[in-house]
């Protein structure tokens, strides 16, 4: 993996010699009719502009956005916002020994680890009918992308492997609501889990940034899944019709509300169990985000944050005695 | 077509003679300890109570709901809603020569004319993909329930062949929209009218009542129809990843808003068009209705209509003068 | 505690000889000139309307709303509901043996066992000042009632113990989410946990029935919390202002949405979980309630709840295989 | 009709000698204590910001915001924006020969043809009250205004004539509406979309720039309209007044909901589908103006589009194959 | 004055010799087939139903509904509901001296008061143009029937001069505002208090009972006020139109929101405080009619009241000590 | 009191030689390496930003937000907005004479005058309990914040003693209201507007700038105030629970709606009476202060003001003839 200075951590002034992701890319003229490239580039700590003045030709010639790039340039400021004027620009090559996830964010646990906890629960469910539909469903190459796919483009577990992350807090919140109300059906609820947002690796583009497809725009992740469980159903003798419809069920409603987009609201159980399931995944890994990113100096209040609908609070540390933070923990 | 006088047109006192379709039974004990018979009957112009004190053992015992009878009763009135009181009943036989749908409402437009109308709407259309499309999701069993599946459970085109009546009456409105903007895609725009309400076939029992089923109410009738297109445009070698996609999307977003179950909004020119012909279609259906069948005596408005949010104003006949509706047409 | 057969599980024209509890009582006139009784009587299993036609006047002149009876009677039905008919009754003495908490429905959880887990989990908190103010808070009394009040009046948890329930599944909850989130201030959630609905021991009665006080109706139990929070942290020295704020903040914002009447809305991934947790323990067990008594004859839904919305779905039994249900369990 | 290049084509750098209106104009001090002169100019394709630093004096002494000037200009960029450097400017006179009507974008449609259509309409009423109100109510000076006003400031058919496109666009629909539902009194729906925007001849104005009037803001086209009929109905004797009452109500109600600003929903038929008649012509011309306007380079997406909610989607081309597109059409 | 026991005074049981108005009658026929009369009638204090089960033959023949009579009757419930057994009736004639405002409710306000303060203020506005266009508005007949009006049908200052009570509150309040803000327009702000519900004189009938005319379900007051503003002020030569087009701004946006029928929203500061003056009047008038008409036996709160969203506190009285109430006022 | 010219007076180009409110300073660092000083300034009409280029070091070192400060300067614009060059700046010693409320807009109203004017309306209350409650509320140090602290932060009242004022002119209406209606609670109801927003001495901070506290958005205003109300009766032996319990109550819902943070909605008649009194007065005060500080140019309108949702009319001024504000007023 890469090892080189964040962009978020460069002062204005500083010279950096770094690898970057060129997300845009466009060639404009000055009013004194000078030619110059404006630029987007992205590390793994989010994106910056860049202009670059001279020099260019060549590399212009053959640039093509989702290209790794290694650029010689000075941290600058333009209206309050940092800027990157580039000096050298090249693509890179074989022997940079770079790839594109280097510049994507990506989830703090550890891949393996996921995978492995992911694959238990499948094998651990007493459906027979359940587990090989979900096998059925992911397929290696589904595998794959299920697996690096980011739980959206922006608010929550917005990284690669962002979608396997939330979905195993998921099911350990079921699985404590299951330890709650014993007459919960399992296995249909872990099943609704892993499928819920399987929809998202249609829906989003994640190889060099993430953003959503047209089918993901015009279809939705919801019906996305909802279309791929039947298909699947379909291929096993004898699923059975109820629990089919049932699984369905869950995946469309787990938005909770017709103005979230589920196009049915939850009317079982189960359904209810899994909307808020993944609801406090999705709203503690993005608040706890915002808390961790987005300090505001000495202030003890984020910005406001549109999707919260306010501020965040960060409860000052106590610095005279110990921090209470720590001796509340056990 | 079964030929006797509606239940609706009954005044209390009088004696009745026919045939009617059982949709409830259940047995009862009056405070006295007699036990007595409470169903529910229904002819084409409605439902109705029914009470039956004596002689009902026998054919109790092979009752059963969604079964065609003959019943000799009275006109009665209880808290001012009328009620049959029933003298004698017997399950209908062969010789009787009444079927299910002489018991439900239905179109008042000929069904074969209408059938016409929708052959040969798809017979002219352009697009090949869309045209097997079309004829894949249309097999013979399917067309059948297609034709006569009502359009809803109660508000508009609540009728044996109301779907039908209301597409064609949705394409004509969206070719309009076409002859006003011919850069509308006017195959794209038909075949989403054709399918948008497709999957009420499987949302709602039609048979013996007007109903829906578990899947109806599990998934809806919206994503019903986006897995049937996508299940038999697999099946078409070659059909097009973007028609698919924006046909579905046509489907999906025909009701418009998050809050009318449509998991995602218009997103396109022609899904603007559909879901305003939808609606034209079915509201003015349903007040037209209203003011044939809910004129209270000698009021200019009906009764408060929940669906409407309002009452709904009947304008006066004035008498003296020619009708002013009728001189009002050209 | 009280064995007798519920009233719920009587048949038209049954006699009964049972302890009630009366909750309503009135003397009216019939048409014919003729006095009665009108009354409302409860069991664990619910209300029930009742007449007495003669003999009632010595019983009269001493019936008092609150009382426990005596009834010799036989079940009725008027206008489709059930109804008593009194032939006698009595006030019960001490010689009966039965108490009001016979008659009204509880956990069933063990309450011991509640008790001794609500126990471990304050003794198991880090933070001094809020085991002290816990304490304070739950002097002899107060605790008393905490352990008796229901979580509500009708929705969930809406029996005896119902707060102690519902506050341990919370707790339950909030720490799978401290498993998953270290970085959480687990005393604080817990403290907000054990007092988010605190309020209501004052905000509800629930000796004889379960109805709301003035008080409650006037100022609610989130603000009775925060009041009570306030008072008693003045009490104990140097406790830090800021968690003071901090876990009143988590009381008032508990209900996550100020149309849901919290004046003010998280704004702390502490008070995100809470909310969750909250509604995750109110709906499961409200749904779960629903499907176990609301089954309506052969059909696979309840009738429409309000408050979810929509009716419920109560998946069939499959008689011929395994149960789905017992095979979907490990 | 002026013949010259849009501003919207021009580049970076281009000079041009231009005919364009004034829209705003105001003199500033710059840093150096340099006077100059800052405008907004618009010609037929949008409005752009413009600078003028030498040599200005003269004009500004008799400028006037909505004269029509001449001006050299080089075209220059500004954050982003593009902006013009003006170099001379004068006011036109006669021999320019260039009128204000240059600079307003206007309808596609043929004016006289339009204005044809809209007179055979009225002329095929039959109902003689009707015609005469129209007439009444259509002198020469508010037609002549009635055919120019746009329907509105920026949203749909917002160009000269704009108001007269969307009308026959409404009555079209309507016609259709007809033809389904002969029980519609088709007379007073004509009447109804003839009149439901025309207060906005007095709630806008549009002569050299499209905004509202006070009169506009403080009462609106709706009530404005709703005046003027009851005004000229006075005039007529005999007009009957449920007529009258109905053709008011169509207009009033026409918005459809009353959070958009109509003071009754509508309570009849033809007043729903007016309604809807009047959404589908105002959203298909909004969304294929986006669709054709809006375009983002390569992208199947325009920006977000605030009144839409959403982007709009562009199908791509298919450049091997026949556009899709074309052989969609019959 | 009519006096004579208001008919909720009686209890069941006991005989009434009464004047009521006719308000519906209705010939049914019993499950025995006799006929019978089922009417409503009203005094001041409400409606009743009524059942008459023997000679009623000759009265029925000339009964109108709108009639004052008088009955011979005896108290009795039907269904928990009190109900009137008619044994005699027969239409009033002169010599019985009563006249329909003896059955409809009524300000307690004194009449010729309220008239005397309401002519004062118009004399003391300043506005020439003002004062003159109150007068053209209110020609006598119109002054009659104003002065006459009540403010609604059920919720508040529902009651004969219901209207010219509420509006002499409203400028009450609304000459507060103006001493608190000289700045404020007052001539402007009392003719628009004046003229704000003045509407409802067509909108509404209250001759025999409170009702909604077609003209005012199809057009609402408050655009009947501004079209008569409109065509009076015409009548002016040299009225202002700025002056016009505030005031009739002030009656529409009265209402203060769209979604309360207001076409525009308050856009004056003038605007604002008529809206609040409005409210402040209209729901002060109602929650004290509710704490006066529903207390509900030694509960201290009403039943739940839809428009007020909430039931209504009613403070006990404290009879040991002073009343607080009393010991509350100056 | 400071008298100098108001930044907002400034023209571009002229110097200024001021005390100001230094409210934001940061170091930065030019692209070309310069350090210069980012600062916010404030006087008693606003902020203004400022940019010092050179010789700031000194001053650097011992700035303080919060501090006044003494700036020699030019009037700049940067990027259309006004902007400070700073060339000489220090901080005030005594013998400037100057004092931070002398940079923060303040109440036009007398101080001492409304101070007597509150003052006596406490002293004209009757109820001893109530007398008692707020004179403990009120110890020295809280009424001399309470006497500063502004209703807001922008909105309404946005000044310095502005809660104040806000609090009488409520008081105001109030009293009209109980002129109207005796049988209001008027001790209870004047009671309540004191204080209703008395928690914003706590939520506000007002000494060097209008912001929230951290206790202000955690818990907000009107939780304070009942905490505070709670704990001061409870030290006023035989306060009676049910005056106590509907004084938290008036707090809590005088924001009239859930949705606006209050935590129960109004149930009593004086509950309902102080949401609209607080509206009301902060409404036209509003709309007021918009009317005078923000015209457009010629306009008669204002820009779009978000918190009121349109822009707000200014009447024009009638030149010609006499002003037509100034005859409309008695």
């Amino acid at each position: 993996m890469l090892n080189q200075k964040s962009i978020s951590d460069f002062e204005t002034g500083e010279d950096g010699h770094l690898y970057l992701l060129l997300t845009k890319i466009e060639k404009k003229v000055a009013r004194t009719g000078k030619e110059f490239l404006t630029m987007e580039l992205r590390d793994i700590s989010g994106t910056i502009s860049a202009k670059m003045w001279d020099g260019f030709e060549v590399f212009y010639a053959s640039a093509k956005e989702g290209m790794i790039v290694k650029v010689d340039c000075k941290f600058d400021e333009y209206n309050g916002t940092p800027q990157l004027i580039v000096n050298r620009i090249r693509p890179v090559n074989e022997s940079d020994n770079v790839v594109h996830s280097d510049f994507l964010p990506r989830s703090q646990r550890d891949l393996e680890e996921m995978k492995t906890e992911w694959t238990e629960i499948i094998n651990n469910l007493s459906n027979s009918n359940l587990i090989e539909l979900i096998k059925k469903i992911f397929d290696d190459e589904t595998k794959e992308k299920y697996f690096n796919v980011p739980a959206g483009k922006a608010w929550h577990h917005a990284y690669i492997h962002g979608l396997l992350e939330h979905t195993l807090e998921i099911i350990k919140i079921c699985k404590t609501a299951c330890d709650i109300h014993p007459e919960l059906n399992r296995d249909l609820l872990i099943a609704g889990a892993i499928l819920h947002d399987f929809g998202k690796v249609e829906e989003l583009t994640f190889e060099t940034n993430f953003d959503y497809t047209d089918k993901g725009r015009l279809i939705g992740h919801i019906v996305i899944a909802a279309i791929r469980i039947e298909e699947k159903a379909k291929e096993i003798g004898g699923f059975p019709e109820e629990l089919k419809n049932q699984l369905i069920h869950l995946v469309l409603s787990h938005q909770g509300k017709l103005e979230h987009a589920s196009p049915v609201i939850p009317k079982m159980p189960e359904a209810v169990v899994l909307y808020y399931a993944d609801e406090m995944s999705a709203k503690s890994n993005a608040y706890l985000n915002v808390v961790k990113n987005e300090r505001q100096g000495d202030s003890n209040w984020t910005n406001f944050i549109r999707l919260a609908e306010t501020a965040i609070y960060i409860p000052p540390i106590d610095e005279d005695t110990d921090s209470p933070k720590e001796s509340l923990f056990d």
